[in-house]
C-alpha cells in the first residue's frame, strides 16, 4: 500500500524546479507568491454531520494555515466545489466559503464545479495565493543550536473530533477548534523574518517536527512538559504524560512551529494580543531525528507520530490537510 | 436539485474582484498570471478502467486548455493526489503526471496527497499557472459582426467514450482523443492577440458557444454544415445532421472557440503546422442567444446543448471538466 511519503517521493523525482522547494513544504514559492492547495474529504478531514459552513470555512483555513506558515498574507483562492443532491447543504457551503473569504480578505478568483456520482464522500479543494514578505522561511532552515516555538496551542482539535465521534451533538470550546481552526497569519508574519524555519502543525506536532527536522538536516528534541495545552484540553483529558502524547500527535491542531536563533526572543515581536507562544524544544546536529523528554528523562516515541495518509486507510479519520 | 449554474451564480454573489472575470472564464487573471483549476473523478471525467497514465495525461492536458484559450504560455502546476491501495495504478499515475509536465514544461512546485475513504472514487484536481500573454481574452469580448472560428474538431472524444463505453478494450483515434486530448496552446497563443472573445470547448460546442454569447450580451448562430469532423468520426457516424448535433453537443473535445473581428483570416497567422481552423457562424447584436443552421435553413436546438454538472447525477458519466 503506498503510503503519503512514497508518493512523496515520487512525485520529486520530477518537481525539481526551485519553487517546488522539493515538495519539502506547506506551500510552494512562485516568484513573490505562496501557492498552496488542500483538498478536505468527508470522513477524512471533516465528519459527514459537520455543519456546512464550518466545513467551508476549514476549507480555507487550512490553506491559509500555510500561508500563515511562510508568513505571507492572503490574496486570492480558487475553489474546486462538488455538488450533491441536497441543495440546502450546498448553498450553506458556498455561503461559508463566502463568509470566510470576507473574513480573510481573500478573493475568490476561480475554480471549478462538478458532481461526483452518487453516493461518493464530497471533497473540497481550495488553491490559496498569498502575497509572500520579506522573507519566506521554509521548512528546511532549521539550524543546530536553534530554539523549537509553538504558536497556538495543541491537541484541541484531536479532543473536539473525540468528543464529537462519541456524541455527534457535542458542542463547546475544543468541538470549534475541530471545526473552525483559525490560521496564525498575524503571527506567522512576525515571526517569518526571524525564523531559520517555520511549518504549520496539520498532521500530529510529532510527525511535523520530525518533518522539520528532516528536512533541515538536524535532529529535534521535545520537551513534553513544555507542550501548551489548553485549559479546556486539561479539563477533557487531563495534564499527564498521556494526555500530552495525545496532545502531540492528534493532529489538525493549525499551531505553526517556529526553528528561532538560539537567544532571540519572539516576545520582544509585535505578535497580537493574547498569542499562546512556547518555547518547546531545540535543534542539534545529529543524534535520533526526533527525541522527546519529560520530567528531564527520555520518553520513547509513540507508534504513531500523527496522521500520513494511505492508501484507502482502514481508519478513514486518520488523515489531515 | 442545484445546477452547476445555480452554484456558479451563488459564488458570483462574492467573487467580485476584477481577476475573477465575474466566473464567466476559464482562468481567473491575476496579474501577469492565468491561473485555472480544474478537477477530474472516477466515473464523471474518466473511465476507471481508463490507463493510469492517460488519466495523469488528460487531467494536465484539460487543464492547459483553459490557458490555451486565454493565450497564456504553461509555467507551474500544484496537484491535489488521491492515493489509493493500488500502488501499481498510482505509480503510473504519478509518473504520467511526470510525463505531462515533462511534455509541455511544466513545474510541479506543489499540492497535497490524501488518502479518500475506502470505496470512493478517484479524484484528482490540478492548478496550472501560465504566464499571460500580451493580451488575454475573455468570454465576455464578443463583438456582433465579429465570426466564431474553431481550432480543432469535436465529436472525436464522445464518439471514442462511446466505444469504450460499448467495448472498454476498444482501441484507436477516437478512443486516444477521450483519453489524451492536446490542449491548442500555440494556436492559442496565436489567436489571443486578435480574438475579441475565446474558451475552451470542454462542455459540448452547443453549450460552450451559448455561454460565450451570454457572456459577451450578443447572439451566436452557427452553422452546422460547416463544423469540421474528422474522418475517424465521419467513418464512425457519418456525416448527417444527427453525427453533426452528436459532435456538437458530445464535449471533451478541447478546441478552442474564437470570435474575430470580420475580415480578419486567421490563416494569416503563424499556427502550427497541421492545425484545423475553420469559420462557423456569427455573432449578432440580438435574436436568441443560440441560433443554429443546416443547409441554409433553421435547426432546432437540441434538448440538451452540452454537459452541465449537476448534483449527484444519474447519468454520471454527464461531466466534464
Amino acid at each position: 500500500m503506498m503510503q503519503e511519503s512514497d508518493a512523496i517521493e515520487r512525485l520529486r523525482g520530477f518537481a525539481t524546479d526551485p519553487a517546488a522547494r522539493g515538495l519539502a513544504d506547506d506551500a510552494a514559492l512562485f516568484e513573490s507568491l505562496v501557492i498552496t492547495h488542500d483538498t478536505i474529504a468527508e470522513g477524512v478531514h471533516f465528519l459527514p454531520a459537520d455543519p456546512a459552513d464550518s466545513v467551508a470555512w476549514k476549507l480555507v483555513a487550512v490553506n491559509l494555515s500555510d500561508l500563515a506558515a511562510k508568513g505571507a498574507t492572503p490574496a486570492a483562492a480558487l475553489l474546486s466545489l462538488t455538488i450533491s443532491d441536497d441543495d440546502q447543504w450546498d448553498a450553506a457551503f458556498i455561503d461559508g466559503i463566502g463568509a470566510a473569504c470576507e473574513h480573510f480578505g481573500l478573493a475568490l478568483i476561480g475554480g471549478d464545479t462538478i458532481a461526483l456520482p452518487a453516493g461518493a464522500p464530497r471533497v473540497f479543494g481550495l488553491t490559496a495565493i498569498g502575497r509572500a514578505g520579506p522573507s519566506t522561511p521554509a521548512r528546511s532552515g532549521a539550524k543546530p543550536g536553534d530554539q523549537l516555538w509553538l504558536v497556538g496551542t495543541v491537541g484541541d482539535s484531536a479532543t473536539g473530533l473525540a468528543l464529537l465521534k462519541r456524541d455527534p451533538a457535542a458542542v463547546g470550546s475544543l468541538v470549534e477548534r475541530y471545526r473552525r481552526p483559525v490560521p496564525l497569519l498575524a503571527a506567522g508574519r512576525a515571526l517569518a523574518q526571524h525564523a531559520s524555519a517555520m511549518m504549520d502543525v496539520s498532521d500530529g506536532l510529532l510527525l511535523d517536527a520530525r518533518r522539520l527536522a528532516e528536512a533541515s538536516g538536524c535532529s529535534a528534541a521535545l520537551d513534553l512538559d513544555a507542550l501548551p495545552l489548553s485549559t479546556a484540553f486539561n479539563a477533557e483529558r487531563g495534564d499527564g504524560l498521556g494526555a500530552r502524547l495525545f496532545a502531540a500527535t492528534g493532529g489538525d491542531d493549525y499551531a505553526l512551529l517556529a526553528a528561532l536563533p538560539a537567544g532571540f526572543d519572539p516576545l520582544s515581536l509585535s505578535l497580537p494580543s493574547g498569542t499562546s507562544i512556547t518555547c518547546i524544544g531545540t535543534v542539534a546536529a545529529d543524534g535520533e531525528t526526533l527525541r522527546l523528554v519529560s520530567s528531564g528523562k527520555p520518553v520513547a516515541l509513540p507508534e504513531t507520530l500523527g496522521h500520513e495518509h494511505h492508501g484507502n486507510s482502514a481508519s478513514p479519520m486518520a488523515g489531515r490537510a
